[in-house]
């Protein structure tokens, strides 16, 4: 009889989702957090962070299309891109598709991400070898406090608001990151699940509220992530998502995209109603 | 120590959710299915035919809302509305929150089902007992074939295209469905898993692109259903679900809504690219 592995997730109180693996390609602790690595049978290999699920290589083209292109697309000209967490270099592997991207700068906490995700992910961490990309290993909280760079666009592609990842969630850094960006650049950050994490999602939106003109929400949805809808959200002293959006932009940079196109980006900022009624003071843009 | 009681549902092969439960308050056997209505500790009651959920009290709102709040705007004049499945009574209590539909006819195969939920969910079951709707036990399939009323919008509010509900996934019951419809109307009906049921889709897509003058799909996310995306299809002779839709019937309606909303209607259309790319000739409507 074939032995049957599984891994499961416990995400929230009661609910847990679990995937028959074949095996376990990387163990390991960090100073920061347990990393692991699978291959699962129904998505393929697979991340997660202290038991939790960060990418699947059957899904993962959702949420770093979702995260790169909506910010990338709205800034005008978006020569210099900075993002903060995404160890395993999707994100970053989507900005550099865009050639008017000179530079993409990693700031990742945990190099045990980062060399796991460049031996067992290679299909996500491979633009990590780009010319135009460079990894830092350092805390992007402090990094944001002390660099003089600027950047057009900034992606907080983070885990979840407990352990490393929680001050990427605070006033203090987000004063930084509107520092370190360009006059009008864009910032976008994981903004966790609408269903699941309303507090933490407040939070976040009030920061970005005063610390920036505008901010919003918008939503996608992947295979992996619990509770359906999962949320990043948008903020910047000038450009509106919505508005200042042109799809021309997107036929003229003739990409191959296999989950955003110009009107899922509109359709994305258009939310459910309990999130409208929940946010309603805390929605600065898009009407 | 207390027990720990958890109730898993394997919905694809090497993926399980799994929930934790409180109590199990009803196990059935029926003709068609085994019917199970337990208590959660995180999502509140929830029912699952044959081992798959159906209903969740914490999130029904989002299918209840999207499967009968779109066809119902849409059409200028829903008066009468035929739901089959839907044991449960959720589509019919949103159904007949629309002040202008003057009957709701609920087809369901399997008495328990209805009886069940009528005991163990009365949020959702509720409206069963509205004078305006009635409750007929028979198999829907038969129903559609032979029934000489006519509705304004069909609901199909089915369980996945195995076991009882396989039939409602054929192209002999959607060409008597078109038979059951005025001139005119619209059908929706449960679309299954993007990620998931490509094939499905396809089929059910084909189907309804070769019955009706449009077929379109659209998408909603909620908690329990696995893969994030959940797709339902639209299919008229006459209606567009986006050019027809007029955001200022949900203004008159003065309904309140938790997930449904007039953006969010059009933006449900906006299908990702992958969506888009496999099922390109197969919707004929919206563009």
């Amino acid at each position: 009889m074939k032995s049957d592995i599984w891994i499961e997730e416990r995400h929230r109180a009661g609910v847990a989702a679990r995937f028959r693996i074949k095996q376990v390609l990387f163990q390991g602790t960090s100073p920061f957090q347990e990393v692991t690595i699978v291959d699962t049978v129904p998505l393929g290999k697979m991340l997660l962070n202290d038991g939790l699920v960060m990418v699947s290589e059957k899904d993962e083209f959702v949420y770093h299309e979702m995260i790169a292109h909506v910010p990338v697309f709205v800034h005008p000209s978006p020569r210099r891109v900075l993002v903060i967490g995404g160890g395993d270099g999707g994100t970053v592997r989507e900005v550099l598709r865009h050639r008017g991207v000179r530079a993409c700068r990693l700031v990742e906490i945990d190099r045990m991400v980062v060399d796991a995700c460049r031996k067992h992910l290679p299909a996500v961490s491979g633009a990590l070898k780009d010319r135009r990309a460079t990894v830092t290993i350092a805390d992007g909280v402090k990094f944001v406090a002390t660099t003089r760079e600027r950047f057009d666009v900034v992606i907080v592609d983070s885990t979840d608001p407990i352990g490393p990842a929680a001050p990427l969630f605070g006033r203090k850094f987000y004063a930084n990151v509107r520092r370190v960006l360009t006059p009008g650049g864009i910032v976008v950050s994981q903004a966790e699940s609408p269903f699941y994490e309303a507090e933490a999602q407040r939070s976040l939106l009030s920061i970005l509220g005063s610390v920036f003109k505008r901010a919003h929400l918008y939503n996608f949805s992947n295979l992996t992530y619990p509770g359906g809808l999962w949320s990043f959200a948008f903020a910047s002293d000038r450009f509106c998502p919505v508005e200042d959006f042109r799809p021309e932009a997107v036929r003229g940079a003739g990409l191959k995209f296999q989950y955003y196109n110009a009107p899922l980006h509109m359709a994305a900022f258009q939310l459910p109603q309990f999130m409208r009624d929940r946010y309603k003071k805390l929605l600065s843009c898009c009407g």
